[in-house]
């Protein structure tokens, strides 16, 4: 292994940076600003998509599939109530190459084949979504539509940064429509409590919920809900939005019902979404300096069986022992990996899962069959105690669980401890700078003081949690009168 | 429902549009040349990947994920041994867009952004993922590298059909890069044997397995295996691909490895693919001109309930007793809709069902309460019989299963009817014409003859099939000697 050992005390953008790599999640490619996801790292993926795909499955949604592109009209529509929206996108115009009359080794763009109308690679999906629902929808009865999609988007994005941002990302994406304002506001909520339970269930990421400042919120949104994560260095990271669309999109794509009452009426609209950015998220909540750590819930390889052994014969026994304890937890559906390799020494091996994030090493060696147990290590802990072999499926099992409770209890102690109640503006930014994390004080409401704190300090307003209580202050920076907290924090 | 009812007799080409809309499985987008997937088609592609998936991984595959753009260099470096690559694809040559000046209302693509260079939607991925592998493979020991990747392609087609022939369509590629020839074409094999079983284990759609010859090669392949169904017009559809692939991508992006010896080789590799079409392909198979009918193995809905009644008391008997039915087999793995919509007759609903091809309709009505029994229609035969209460579950998995079977005998009849040895060219004109299906014919080997063939009859040579026996014969259009015969037909 190369990794290129760099503490998080060091350095943790670069800790991040060479994490990725060399635990095999993802790297960059040939293409600027896109990524190439490993098997290692899309694995893990594939498990939070499992997930999430049941939970939105459970809650009545169904899959679709709406086109990678986007005509440009589509977003002229929308741009009338959407002015905020990002233009910086991929835009096809050309629709075939031709060898370079010039170079036979050379292509080059045909001018032949140039687009009438230049197409946009989806940023997000809504323009089309709802170009489509315009002929899915006539009446109340072909209401309420829930809708997901998984897909890759692309935002131009001129800098980058492995799963954290990149141009290209993989997402899902919901797009429902319903008959009612206050239907529509429910669906808004309750995925927004779907995104929190993963987070926190599988995760073992706690989260603040909570709505989006005018300013923060999606341009087509009349209100935008968030969960809120907080990672080791103190920065929060948003880790997924539900957007009440209101009547927006329903009107520049004019999609309209007739309702029960015999009435044509605007359709009411939500979209939800998270993406490969939860991958940088789960790094960031629970790795250390020794590589990846892993909540069993999303783990790949929940158990790696490591043999220590010198010559065949032990080997031999030892693989029997080692693989009948494979099949005891598999029994169980517990993941497990027998690390067999005979072109690595058992310490390589032990670095590389740890590295790789593993939640449980076995180790067994011949004095280990001789008295009956293994050692077990845990990832989390680092723990390392010899456990006897009976019944051994059902300590993993429950050994498993302790490391996803004590992973979320670890992460939502670091949390709590970083949520500061300020009353200051010296205090503001002493906190911000030293102790770092949320900061809950009083803010005026405008969107002007947001953004002089933003450019003074580059802390943004995260969101005004749910749980706010109300409460006269006043403004941290302008000292106007204010009702309630809401929370900053430096963020990616 | 809005069913325009043709049959296949009429119009076979305007009977599958149809069907294709009006059982929700696509329709056309506002992107020329792309379909939306609508969430019953999407609910069916959904069975088919986890399946798929299921084999590559128990093959030993894992999946990644590789940029969805690819530079234009890369092309040209592919190029020098992939002259014949289509180059109808989507290139992206600016990366924003701005409001026109002229006019607010209007975007326009921003002249200051244009790429230095362009990119290329993938068309399929050998060229980014063989210039990726170059960081990947140093020696044998990270060989093979057994990858899969499940994602969207664009191909700019002229003329479209929803599933068969779309400018995006989803697939899945594996890739896989090997140390020596024997293991990447016994890989190549065993790919197309895993795409054979798919399609006659769960699409119930027998194939034939072959190899192409040189002028339906995949411009990149040493070789290209196929597998080849019989719709029931008599055309033939490609299936899925499996291409031995030889050094040709290793040396375009100089992919070497150090052997057990020490030496430096050229790696070698395969790549296989099955896609959307895969839904074509089972439409056309089993479906009739009351609609889809689907094998089970991959119906989103194997059973509907509709209960038949009058007024809300015998409505909550029969529910009680339904929803008893649908509890029992989902116990079993059964997937069960009791539409108890009170907005449509049983009438409407029974056809919608059959339109929508659920295996199994379950009517209950009060009489057969009383009863004691339950009236089960097949969508396949549309046989209705009665039957006994007491222990359904086990009846309609056993019938759930003739139903699978039912379906693939059938389709293999009508395939087996519909291959033809044929030995002059006037009956080869005469059967290609009238009874359609694969002509089994001698062929004396060259494109020339092949291309002829094909500007005179539209038909192509499907494939050599493994199974073919050694026979001297004379080729059927020149007349020249030839050893075996090849399989003709005119295809999708």
């Amino acid at each position: 292994m190369a990794f290129e050992k760099i503490t998080r005390e060091e350095d943790y953008s670069k800790w991040y940076n060479n994490l990725v790599k060399d635990a095999d999640l993802a790297e960059h490619s040939a293409v600027k600003g896109c990524m190439v996801i490993k098997p290692y790292g899309y694995a893990i993926w594939e498990k939070m998509q499992a997930q999430l795909d049941k939970m939105f499955k459970d809650t009545g949604h169904s899959n679709a599939y709406f086109p990678l592109f986007v005509p440009k009209s589509l977003f002229e529509a929308e741009e009338k109530n959407a002015e905020g929206f990002a233009k910086e996108c991929a835009v096809v115009t050309h629709y075939r190459l031709k060898t370079d009359p010039e170079n036979d080794a050379k292509l080059i763009v045909d001018p032949k084949a140039k687009l009438e109308e230049e197409l946009i690679v989806r940023p997000t999906s809504e323009a089309i979504i709802w170009n489509t629902y315009r002929g899915w929808i006539e009446s109340y009865r072909d209401l309420p539509i829930l809708v997901n999609q998984w897909a890759n988007v692309v935002r131009w994005e001129m800098r980058t940064r492995l799963f954290l941002r990149t141009t290209e990302f993989l997402w899902q994406e919901g797009h429902t429509a319903h008959a009612t304002r206050q239907e529509a506001i429910d669906e808004t909520t309750k995925m927004l409590h779907v995104y929190a339970d993963f987070a926190e269930q599988f995760m073992a990421t706690p989260v603040i919920k909570g709505v989006k400042t005018e300013n923060e919120r999606f341009a087509g949104a009349d209100d935008t809900y968030c969960i809120e994560g907080l990672m080791q260095d103190g920065k929060a990271l948003q880790m997924g939005t539900s957007h009440f669309l209101g009547q927006n999109f329903a009107q520049a794509f004019d999609v309209k019902f007739t309702s029960k009452e015999g009435k044509q009426e605007y359709v009411w609209a939500t979209s939800w979404g998270v993406s490969t950015r939860l991958m940088g998220a789960l790094i960031m909540t629970h790795s250390d300096d020794e590589g990846l750590v892993l909540p069993p819930k999303l783990a790949p390889i929940q158990v790696v069986i490591v043999p220590i052994y010198r010559g065949e014969e032990q080997l031999e026994i030892i693989s029997k022992k080692a693989l009948e304890i494979k099949s005891d937890l598999e029994k169980i559906g517990v993941s497990v990996k027998f690390d067999d390799r005979d072109t690595f020494k058992p310490g390589y091996k032990f670095a590389e899962w740890e590295l790789k994030g593993v939640p449980l090493r076995i180790a067994i060696g011949p004095r280990d069959l001789e008295k009956g147990t293994v050692e077990i290590a845990r990832r989390d802990t680092k723990e390392k105690t010899a456990y006897q072999i009976n019944d051994l499926s059902g300590k993993i099992e429950h050994l498993l669980e302790s490391i996803q409770e004590n992973l979320y209890l670890k992460a939502e102690t670091f949390r709590d401890n970083h949520i500061t109640l300020v009353n200051t503006w010296e205090e503001f930014q002493e906190v911000l700078e030293t102790k770092t994390g949320f900061i809950s004080a009083h803010w005026d409401g405008t969107g002007e003081t947001e953004e002089k704190i933003k450019e003074l300090t580059k802390a943004t307003i995260r969101c005004i949690p749910f749980d706010t209580k109300e409460e006269k202050g006043t403004c941290v920076f302008s000292g106007n009168p204010s009702n309630q907290r809401v929370l900053f924090a430096k963020a990616y």
